[in-house]
């Protein structure tokens, strides 16, 4: 039995959520008394400003100041001293100098605190001695297992009514909701928790992270995945720090509950701009993205979309499918909203007989009964409510998206409430089965929240949004049904030949690109499906394999130190006879010396000619990062000019192949196209997962390239025709 | 001299504007005098609200309300009928039943009313008897010379200090501003000017063109090309009517002032919507963009985004490049407007070490001095102001992006006021050179207007919103900098000959597809590049064409009835002797008897194997609206598979034909790949160019298609192997 393979063949399980890691951070979202270390008597100081802020969020528990030079603030009884506080501190919020840092968590340890927030900024997000007393602060609340979000941070709220729990530098209170939000940037968080009011977003609890030295992300995903106030998790990052922990973890939560990122850094110019906010470590985008979906989060693109899916996901059902009711007062925004439904892959299907009958006998006779359905400028409250409960109860439609333009100030008030009576009268029949969308353009009247019996209606300022929203939700839903595949382990491979190959390779030669022999060698380890082939040093040799294998056939350059063999014309296709054979070989061997690189030959090798087919790649880069980066595309200039290419993060689970091969744009050519057969999916798919275990238990490939692959028609397999292998130590 | 040839070789000009059709506008804007006829009484009456409109927005003029039951109506004295208004009326705004609108039209012509806005709806969007009484309609305006706006409209507003004419019946009245506006939608005209005055919006007009009998957008075009006060020009559009005569106007429009178009029903669920809606024609959304791209008409994707570029391109100037610099208060909006710069192409450069010593005098120790610069959260007025001042007049930014988070509420207007100070001393030490916009997320505080010495910085919500806008206006400054250049006209095409061709195909067999034998001969007329090659009827006629081409050939089926070759075998490639000819002969016929086609067998082309170079096509398409569409992209799946394909509306200009080759996906494949040499790119735009020429001038021909082309190294021009051309009366 090898180091590398597994007895059983059997998958390793994502592991359970760490219960005592997600108990270690109660106290910061209900401690019973919270002490502001650094509460000056300045109305401008930061630690001035979250007393006040826990005041007027009237928190639960007891508040206690902490101040050497004063006795009392903000009407609070001070303290000179943690040690002087009389009773047990659940949680401190730390606003010192960042020299005094240090000391306080000290003075905290001493003083049994369990949780520190350290708004202090002037930390590795400085450079140099920052960075350095952050390494310090790191170990010394390690040494002390205390729990420490910050520092660099802009606080945390958590809005459950029986804690009320504002420990922010502003004032300003969100409404109290189900979506939980964690920020690595503090502006971001501020914009986020001021707007929340205006956008009717309801939060339960807001974390910034800082730079997040000891609770991070991942600890909150796990935190809120137990959270019974919590429906939604939005995530602003600027860096994933650990991305099988990030895999393992927002792969499990997102089964129960929707997660939302907005990724910032996600060009070289924005990574720059994160590099110097903080510190934060770039990211390669494209294993962002692989790593998104492998992991079912949702990407937000724009800080609205980010914003608009929280308030969309939160508060309706996910829906059943794509067809959906538009019901309007005007037809131009009407027309937009059934646009960005089709650009979203939904339908708006017609309307049956019944329903359209049933909208006639109460709507007026210049109202459009088709879908969508315009009541036109001057329906009245009655007519929206029936409209309304029509529409979202017809069996037709999975969604309905409301879109109100208010022709006079004074219709806003009942066409609201007509609105709402439509929406609960149909919750009262069909209940809370399908998701209600509204885009609410009544100027002066645009804060006007709409709730049906404790559900708020998400309302958006434009008509393209909800189809935005519905089309990510139902994404999500897709990802959730997939089962939660384990990553298949294949019993024929022979990875401690496939390891002892990379490691003479680099023993011999150091790092770089495998031989053909090698390459070959090392496919053949992992069973992976290599056309049938010989190397040859000879062009007598060659003569040999091309007898053995049957013409025609193509004889190739053998070298690992050149690369592009076409640039050279080291590649002779289509040769019918021994003569041919001889005459490829020799004239690869003269324009070798004529370029002066005699030795680069290690031989040729010839393979019989593979007609038919389509010819695809698949390959693989390391991130530092990410690990294993896995490729897959249509061969020639479709990954490298078009970038019609698909990665996942290994480990590939079966899905994740699946998936791959499906999502290239030229999929379509695969399924067969204009009389061609549908070539072996299948095939390729186990391709991907052999390249996918063969990477993850052997870190010294570095790169590898299998391209093309002819994919042959369906259950006849594919033949990789060309392969580079790259090791490095 | 023919019909179809131009003696001189010239191309047409575009016409010059239409003056007296602007002159006819006037009275639509600057009314001396309005009647409103249907002033009813009642005040939810459209009339009355109208009336009330006039009256609120101190209409310059004299307001006549007409109305058969009453002396006076909203204080005014009301007239029973037009007849019955003593002095000239010089616009009418009538709001009456349907069934009145043809005889309130005699009476305006009987008083000499020149210009009548129709708010009345019933007309075409209701089908049926509407759609009568609209032609009616039109046919009464036009035999009394009357211009009409309307019907089924919203009314029109004319800003103009001087003028103050609100003609609609909303009493909402925007800024003041450059920004003209026609919709073809009221709900979304309505949307527009009553959230106009949020968004900082300033209009110098807006038209509600209804069905638009008589006035068009084009004759609004004209008319704001000419208006003083009028910068940019907006429409929201649910057709193209035109197309032809669009491009003219709008390529002649959009080289003084942008014209930004919000197009709907780009998808057929939106085109059926706005069936519905206007009864407009669909219109193929890829003949819009291609028409747009070639008339420099700036198309906005979202409801968003039309706004956003109406209040980003009114009021700033273009910028001259695309270095951005960004200046925030906070770390994660900066890091995301940095990622949407590059999103957008644009560069966020590094500052000289100058600007950065400059910045570092007075910024705090903390602040970020790479750009982004980063202020930081607490940053007083004077430091806002210096920093803005600096970064403004850096030489090496194009443009400038502000993004503040705002910490306390009460820091908004110190900040605010340093804002304005620094850009107000830019100006005045550089003049108004380069754009600025500003990312305002100061919760409480977003309605704030920035002006400074009568300029209007556009304000956003969201990090992403103003690299989107810069990178538009580049793209639009690129277009302009084109020189307007006139359709080319090829002197050496035999265009009667290439008429002759397929009038006499359509007498001998009707509407199809021409015989390969037409093909050629047809394309040769155009002196378009054919591949060598010859039909030959008999395996023997193949042997003697071959011998006089030279080995190896490729045999391909020649049918004007059987149009996918491959799909039953009828192309043999490489064919290197005598016998391989004659077997390649009898194989397809043998092919064409088993399938129980022998006569849709014409013969075989028998051409030269052409290696090398690259596969191209061309093709055309007819669309009932626009006409011609000129197709380009690479040859096989890139075009139906991926979708790589550039269309342009015919006749193409040389620069059309230029941007089509270099605006595909797979340009890179074309400029020379992994030691590939570039393509003539010449020779295929010059294809490009004759088969506008040819589709433009011979209507006969429906469908052309020329694929592959094999485009051969710069210098030795491409190649037609493939054609296939179809014709209908």
């Amino acid at each position: 039995m090898s180091e590398y393979t597994n007895p059983f063949g059997m998958a390793e399980m994502p592991p359970s959520p760490d219960r005592s890691a997600t108990r270690s951070l109660k106290p910061f979202f209900c401690p019973r008394s919270v002490a502001v270390i650094g509460a000056s008597r300045d109305p401008d100081g930061i630690g001035h400003r979250i007393l006040l802020s826990l005041l007027s969020s009237r928190f639960s528990g007891t508040i206690v100041p902490v101040n050497p030079h004063a006795t009392d603030v903000a009407g609070l009884k001070a303290f000179p001293s943690l040690t002087a506080v009389p009773g047990p501190v659940d949680l401190a919020i730390v606003a010192v100098p960042p020299q005094l840092v240090l000391s306080v968590i000290d003075e905290c340890a001493a003083h049994h605190v369990q949780a520190v927030i350290l708004i202090t900024a002037g930390f590795a997000e400085t450079g140099g001695a920052g960075r350095s007393l952050e390494q310090q602060l790191q170990e010394r609340v390690r040494r002390h297992g205390i729990r420490l979000i910050g520092p660099n941070c802009f606080g945390l709220m958590n809005l459950d009514p029986a804690v009320r729990l504002n420990a922010t530098y502003t004032p300003a209170i969100p409404p109290v909701g189900r979506v939980a939000i964690a920020s690595e940037s503090g502006g971001m968080g501020l914009a986020v928790v001021t707007a929340a009011r205006r956008l009717h977003l309801g939060l339960s609890s807001f974390v910034s992270v800082g730079n997040h030295v000891d609770v991070s992300v991942l600890d909150l995903l796990e935190y809120w995945e137990q959270d019974e106030s919590t429906d939604v998790i939005l995530l602003y990052l600027e860096t994933i720090v650990d991305p099988l922990r990030f895999r393992q973890i927002a792969e499990r939560v997102g089964q129960e509950k929707p997660i939302v990122v907005l990724k910032a850094g996600r060009t070289s110019a924005g990574q720059s701009a994160a590099g110097s906010h903080t510190a934060a470590l770039a990211t390669n985008d494209t294993a962002v993205d692989a790593l998104f979906a492998q992991c079912g989060v949702i990407r937000a693109q724009t800080l609205e979309e980010f914003l608009s899916l929280a308030t969309g996901l939160s508060s309706q059902p996910m829906p059943h499918g794509r067809r959906i009711g538009i019901l309007t007062n005007s037809g131009g925004p009407g027309v937009l909203c059934a646009d960005s439904c089709a650009a979203e892959g939904l339908t708006v299907p017609e309307l049956s007989n019944l329903t359209q009958s049933a909208l006639a006998a109460f709507l007026p006779p210049t109202a459009a009964l088709s879908n969508p359905v315009d009541v036109i400028g001057f329906a009245t409250e009655d007519q929206h409510a029936k409209a309304v409960e029509t529409m979202l109860t017809a069996d037709i439609l999975d969604a309905l998206i409301i879109v109100h333009v208010s022709v006079r100030p004074e219709d806003n008030p009942p066409v609201a409430a007509g609105i709402v009576r439509g929406i609960r009268a149909a919750r009262r029949t069909s209940g809370k089965q399908k998701p209600v969308y509204l885009c609410w353009m009544a100027e002066g009247d645009l804060d006007r929240t709409f709730t049906v019996d404790g559900e708020t209606i998400p309302t958006y300022p434009h008509p393209e949004i909800p189809a935005r929203i519905i089309n990510r939700a139902i994404r999500y839903e897709a990802w959730k049904q997939q089962p939660l595949e384990p990553v298949p382990r294949d019993s024929d491979a022979d990875l401690n030949n496939a390891h002892a190959i990379c490691a003479t390779a680099l023993a011999d030669r150091g790092p770089g690109w495998l031989t053909t022999q090698e390459t070959r060698a090392l496919l053949a380890t992992m069973n992976l499906p290599l056309a049938q082939g010989g190397i040859a040093a000879t062009a007598e040799e060659a003569v040999k394999v091309a007898r053995e294998l049957g013409y025609p056939v193509v004889v190739k350059l053998a070298s690992h130190t050149i690369l592009h063999k076409t640039e050279i014309d080291g590649v002779r296709l289509n040769l019918t006879d021994e003569q041919a054979v001889r005459d490829a070989f020799e004239a690869i061997r003269a324009r070798l010396a004529q370029k002066g690189k005699p030795d680069a030959m290690e031989g040729v090798l010839v393979q019989p000619l593979i007609s038919g087919g389509v010819e695809v790649m698949a390959g693989m880069t390391r991130d530092p990062l990410f690990g294993p980066l896995i490729a897959f595309g249509l061969g020639g200039i479709h990954v490298e000019i078009l970038g019609d290419v698909q990665f996942r993060v290994a480990p590939l689970t079966g899905g994740d192949a699946a998936q791959m091969v499906r999502e290239i744009q030229g999929y379509r050519l695969l399924q067969g196209y204009r009389g061609k057969p549908a070539v072996d999916i299948g095939a390729m798919e186990e391709v991907l997962l052999r390249i996918s275990r063969l990477v993850e238990t052997i870190p010294e490939i570095e790169e590898l390239d299998l391209n093309p692959i002819i994919a042959l028609p369906a259950g006849q397999g594919c033949k990789i025709v060309d392969a580079r292998i790259k090791v490095a130590d």
